[in-house]
């Protein structure tokens, strides 16, 4: 692959651009962004040059959309219309049943293949990019059939994968979207409803806490530009995980001050020790 | 001050302890503990000498009772019989309620001042403990009237909070506990109940989760031989506050998937962003 059209210039695509610039990219690298994420994307040295997203998508062996899920969804259509056949169009959206199933009706002209990197920060933009942002981390693949994972284009693709430092993990969309309803939704849910639930009450106003509050609600913070379209897409799924999560509140809240609570604690502690052993 | 006891050397207490020595106290520090955690303890410098509680009690002019809630209500009646009259007892529990309750029935030899020093870390012992722990965090003081404030043994207390960077935060027990059940309570009974949620299903085994499900679960590796007593001795308002997260968490439900959503996001996003600025 010569040419790599970054869809979307914002933390996930700009990391990937120098991810794999990083890794040995020697080709060119086009932005497709507003003027001013352009702009900074530029000085930074993240992409080679901007484009208008229909030059862009002609001249492109992949095409890496990371813009919110509903725009993705939304420029398919258009992009199949511009895009070499021989290309590969490939995605970061954090939900992926609806991404693939668009897929599957507009694009014809060239091959496409879901993806989700499990990365992130709660700073946004080509500002807060970074070349180390998927090191260590799971990259998703969602292939329709296993043989799509072994066209060329996608051989290619894949093979960056493990050089940004990466894990590729294959899923099927469903399976993925439940996956994260339960890994990466809910942990958001979670911390944004203990801020609400905070938000304009005398007691985070005294100061008396200490870095508990602050780390809980770190992803609080997220912008609800990327999210809404992520609750919009995977509703289904966050309902069941939500609804596990209430239930699991309400045994806690029975066994309060008791000493059944000390096995929810160890149960609690061993998952925390799970996550944090295979990472 | 020329003695200071630790009593419960972990932590908080061994904390305590480097906090003082750092910021130029020169007398004497005891400590009262187990016999592995006073060895340590020594090998760290943390503390100058192990001592058995009632001798301790006898020598010292500051009591720093550092160790589990229910300890620190069982002891204090036995330190009342030995510790010197011009002796200031101070306790680092984490509710306050309990503990200056049974202090106004059974010290009467000396003072008792409670305190809550708002810091911490998952990890616990004395090999855990750092002399910049309590640095700009809020140091909590629940005494039963303003002049307990100002005897000569609380007024050289008082005098090493800033030295070891923190700030004195002056609280009635009953508002304290209200407050740290918002604050503190909730946010460790979110993420155990996030964990305990994930334990055993099969979404967190796949792999597929970022850093936000790692940064989730961090407190969750508390231990619960210090949450159950908080748990017990907070239990009226730790209900309240679940209470409330409970109903959020049923709006968030509601709202789920449409733009409704926002609100409660940019109501989190306002709460996370408060908490950052004043820290």
């Amino acid at each position: 692959m010569k040419t790599v059209a970054i869809f979307g210039v914002g933390l996930i695509g700009g990391s990937f651009a120098l991810a794999i610039r990083k890794a040995g990219f020697q080709g060119k690298i086009l932005g497709i962004s507003s003027d001013d994420t352009i702009r900074a994307a530029l000085e930074r040295g993240v992409i080679d040059e901007g484009r208008p997203a229909r030059e862009a998508a002609g001249e492109a062996d992949l095409l890496y959309l990371a813009q919110p899920i509903s725009k993705i969804v939304e420029s398919l259509e258009e992009l199949n219309a511009w895009v070499k056949p021989e290309a590969l169009i490939t995605d970061a959206g954090s939900t992926k049943q609806a991404i693939v199933d668009r897929a599957k009706q507009v694009i014809s002209r060239a091959q496409f293949l879901g993806g989700h990197p499990m990365a992130g920060r709660e700073r946004r933009g080509v500002e807060a990019a970074e070349a180390d942002l998927f090191q260590g981390r799971p990259y998703v693949l969602t292939p329709g059939a296993a043989e799509e994972l072994e066209t060329p284009a996608a051989r290619e693709f894949l093979g960056w994968i493990p050089r940004i430092g990466s894990v590729p993990l294959i899923l099927g969309p469903e399976e993925h979207d439940r996956t994260v309803a339960f890994t990466s939704h809910l942990p958001q849910l979670v911390s944004s409803a203990l801020a609400a639930t905070l938000d304009g009450r005398p007691e985070p106003k005294t100061g008396v806490y200490g870095p508990a509050l602050v780390d809980s609600t770190r992803l609080a913070l997220s912008s609800f530009d990327i999210w809404g379209d992520i609750f919009l897409t995977n509703r289904r799924h966050i309902l069941v995980a939500l609804e596990h999560y209430i239930t699991k509140l309400e045994e806690f809240r029975e066994a309060l001050g008791g000493g059944a609570m000390r096995r929810h604690f160890d149960a609690a502690a061993r998952l925390a020790g799970e996550v944090r052993d295979s990472t």
